[in-house]
């Protein structure tokens, strides 16, 4: 099967304003009017790097006017916003591309996507000569694109030979003292960057990458710090359309530049980067076919940047739970059980989902609160929380900070891969290893750690020893019928380490744990394996073996010193007095009591996970 | 414990703030100078409702430009956008608020946040006379506060006796045609509403409902229609503060509106509404505290609006699974069992979750036709998802089209309250009743639906009979020991829709069916019920509450007319020949099977669910 929507919309789309025969191509340098009219290319990059594409897609032509956009980046990056606010404004002009716009008292320019601005800012690129300068453009373009990148020279001797309006304009801000140095360097570099060779899928790429918060989402290679990407669109949004700049905003709705050589590039934030190449121009210097497959695009797929849902509020907390409905994977005897049944409220678990924007989080900080009022143990999960906002981790900080200072514990778990969150938070609420915040990799550790808190010293049969009696699936025996089985029993010791037994083991016999604990532990490859749940005095296993008449599907090793008490079933099976007749019906009954009880707990815990 | 980091924020920040002496009342009419330079209230309100609101949020005062940017709204509502744009362009002057910027040849205002616009979009609201006018916008202001609205007449009174700037500009209109009657009608109007009285906190309301698509998110009234929410968005972003807008974005990055009041207003679409009161204003007419509490705002919690997560892209698939690890709650016997557990890699779940905007439609999209590679039947499930943008609706339309095209069927769960989305889908597919897209309220019904299809023909037993000896808790029976236990039974016949049994009965009676099919029934409040599983011919119920000697947890109703044959536990426990014991054993044996099989399954789903 090889059908894609989305592509088939862009080849339909393609095909349609093929036909669009409006505009001329650039003339003001006799190297554009090279340009074949009829060229049309489209290309959608997402921030998961998926790649759609049509038409002329991977036709070379020169970035003109959108270099402008990459440059202010690397300016950022080498002198940061406030160095280069001092030289360039971010207001739009309301004016052509060509005017001149400088600010009458500093002759600073209006803004960084018009003519002035854009020579002000490649006069702030890192370099002493204008060849450094390049080197360091060209170096960022190759992050961008992940290739390296050649400059049209014809177009770009053509754009220094007439480029006389460039000159005026770069003696000005000279003049003013907004260019430094020499002005013939900044132009050579500036004539070079409009003569980079790009295609459309390449400009695709540039906007993916702002889109995907300056991250290449291709290579995964970083080519812009996320705090300027939010920069560099918004000149894009309040600028980049030139004269159209409002009205492109009103009807497209995204950050977006053009240049003279037919492309669009245009950014839908966490999203993708679009764009569009046909080289005929309308009056405003902005491709018409591009300007028409834009709005078409954004129109039928609601993709304005206002045009938003709710946010993920609704959604942020995938699931929220106490121990008492869903306690941890260990097992515990019947005591230590009732305990949990009646105390686990105190223990809530909130699963988060999702971005953690402002609003998201603060419904966390809303629930994690109400959560508080009746527990005294909150578990955090991250596991599912994509992406953490920078101010999401102080608000989350706060909450923190709150709760234990009203004596609340919280824990956070499944932080794997959000070490720079967790260090951020740990460093806001001044985290010592002393403090009540502990940090797990698994929900059920947590919890574990939790019910343990609350068990301790209230668990009248202790972890470390348990009789006989106390076995849950030796209740309802008379004296009786206790001693007999007992008589059947063999008691065994293991050592620190030793197996009980191993996966694969016949299983037929039916082990009650007297003291120590035991884990179990399912082999993976690789020598790897992983931990189910423990086991501790009082709990008995195996029944699940015998009652299959299956193998052992796990290792259960001693984590101390064990003794137990072990049933060979199979001899059990071979007695068929009264008495053995009627333990054999009891067992099997506790046994399917204690499944049914199992069930119930397994139930609830899908109602929680669905809810 | 009342502790809330947010609430905490504002009240510190608005403490250091307060110290900020910068700018001056506005003094152009007498009454503003009246405004004590001292006020200063900030407040915010989500998309939830919840609202946060420090120092004087309570306090009216007169909303002045602010109105320009509701006004724009009713005025879209009135004529559409088309109509619109013909009288007010959307573009940035680059010039003051009170510049007159209109296009030389046809004499359309540049935007309608400058003062010229405003005017011209007072003339475009519906009604006759001023009064019909201003009715229609009061009304409006109405669902925006969820209050009525009062005019402070000294502060109308001062704007229309000193007016004379907005008179010259409403002629210069009135000559161009922009407006097309009596302008002494629009500039009352103009007047009144720039003397609307506001407070901080409906300010925040007014940005919310922005916020959250033009649902009041307090009241859940409609206020403006979504589709043009992006349009009045737009325009405060590019023109919202004057000669400061570029900045402004480029520093807060929130579409925003002020207005010499001192009122500011910013919006972060999807997240919440931010006001700010001040009523000491900068050189460019904009509350100086307001700015400066805006940006710090804006910086410590990282709300930029190109400041985004990765969209929800990587989170949209909550769950996926097949029948084969999860089938439906029915109960089947033995051999559909087996052949579920066969053929279930045949029919697959995708349940979605969050925001379903145009990357993470296609990253569904993508999950679909892989899962579709496998299975014949492919569950999308949208119950936790929050939003379907206008875009993704028909992509999931392509989606569905291009799969049921190659065969497969498609069946969307969890569509409750998204009956819009899914009106649009069926039109998009041009949906007939009988073509193959089912669209049921739980996943359950529909994995059932898809596992009876596998089935069909294909089960040995029939759902319609089935012998005893086909029940799973009487695996291994001797002859003689099925005649025995087959004594004890007691016949039984029931009409559709009889109750076999009720909750809160004993649950002594252990039930087999032989033919027709009964249904599990919670009970709820008001009347109400939830059905839990269907049982068929050769499943047997009554178990669970017969090894923990408790009362039934649920109805059971005859579907169709059914027989079974019931065993009262007591009676077998009351017999004690050997064999009598040996079946007991045996019985309890194969309910502890069952159960361990259930449990396995639970746990499988757990897994799932979890994954």
């Amino acid at each position: 099967m090889n059908v894609n929507y989305f592509q088939n919309y862009l080849e339909t789309l393609h095909q349609s304003y093929a036909n669009l025969d409006k505009g001329e191509v650039a003339s003001y340098i006799p190297e554009l009017l090279k340009a074949d009219p009829q060229w049309f290319g489209i290309a959608l990059i997402t921030v998961d790097g998926h790649v759609y594409q049509v038409g002329d897609s991977r036709q070379p032509f020169t970035i003109q006017s959108i270099s402008k956009a990459i440059t202010y980046g690397i300016a950022l990056e080498d002198n940061g916003v406030e160095a280069v606010l001092q030289k360039v404004d971010v207001e739009p002009s309301g004016e052509a591309f060509n005017s001149i716009s400088l600010e009458p008292d500093t002759g600073r320019p209006r803004n960084p996507m018009i003519n002035a601005g854009a020579i002000a800012t490649v006069a702030l690129i890192n370099g002493e000569s204008a060849d450094d300068k390049l080197k360091r453009m060209l170096k960022c373009y190759e992050r961008y694109l992940g290739r390296s990148v050649t400059i049209d020279e014809d177009v770009y001797r053509s754009e220094k030979s007439t480029g006389h309006r460039n000159r005026a304009i770069a003696y000005l801000l000279r003049n003013s003292d907004i260019i430094e140095k020499d002005t013939d360097d900044v132009l050579d570099v500036y004539f070079k960057q409009c003569s980079i060779l790009v295609t459309c899928r390449d400009l695709a790429l540039i906007g993916a990458t702002l889109a995907n918060n300056g991250v290449n989402p291709i290579t995964g290679v970083r080519v812009l710090a996320s705090h300027y990407v939010p920069k560099v669109l918004s000149v894009m949004s309040s600028c980049g359309m030139y004269d159209y700049s409002g009205a492109w905003v009103y009807e497209v709705g995204m950050p977006a530049k053009s240049g003279v050589g037919g492309g669009i590039v245009a950014v839908l934030p966490g999203q993708f980067g679009l764009a569009v190449f046909s080289p005929k121009l309308d009056e405003r210097g902005n491709s018409a076919r591009g300007i028409a497959a834009c709005k078409k695009i954004s129109s039928d797929f609601g993709l304005h940047m206002f045009r938003t849902g709710r946010s993920t509020t609704s959604s942020v907390i995938h699931a929220s739970y106490d121990a008492a409905h869903v306690p941890s994977k260990r097992t515990r005897n019947v005591e230590q059980g009732r305990l949990i049944a009646e105390l686990g409220h105190k223990v809530m678990v909130l699963e988060l989902h999702g971005e953690l924007m402002f609003t998201s989080a603060e419904i966390v900080i809303h629930e994690a609160m109400v959560a508080a009022k009746k527990a005294e143990y909150l578990i955090i999960d991250f596991t599912r929380a994509a992406y953490i906002s920078e101010g999401a981790d102080s608000m989350i900080a706060g909450l923190i900070q709150s709760l234990s200072e009203h004596g609340k514990t919280i824990l956070l778990t499944g932080t794997w891969g959000k070490y720079e969150t967790i260090k951020l938070i740990k460093k806001r609420i001044g985290y010592t290893d002393d403090m009540p915040l502990l940090n797990y990799d698994a929900i059920d550790d947590a919890l574990e750690w939790c019910e343990d808190q609350l068990l301790a010293g209230q668990a009248s049969y202790t972890a470390a020893e348990a009789p006989l009696v106390a076995q849950n699936f030796l209740i309802e025996f008379t004296a009786e019928e206790m001693e007999v089985f007992e008589s059947m029993l063999e008691h065994r010791s293991y050592d620190e380490g030793a197996y009980l037994c191993r996966e694969g083991d016949p299983g037929d016999l039916l082990y009650f744990l007297l003291s120590g604990q035991v884990s179990v532990i399912v082999p993976l490859s690789h020598r790897r394996s992983r931990r189910i749940t423990s086991l501790s005095a009082g709990s008995a296993f195996g029944e699940i073996a015998m009652l299959d008449r299956g193998k052992r599907s796990a290792d259960i090793v001693a984590d101390d010193n064990v003794t137990c008490l072990v049933l060979d079933y199979k001899q059990l099976e071979e007695q068929s007095s009264p008495l053995a007749m009627c333990i054999r019906w009891k067992l099997a009954t506790n046994i399917g009591r204690d499944l049914a009880r199992k069930l119930r707990k397994a139930t609830l815990e899908i109602k929680s996970l669905r809810s």
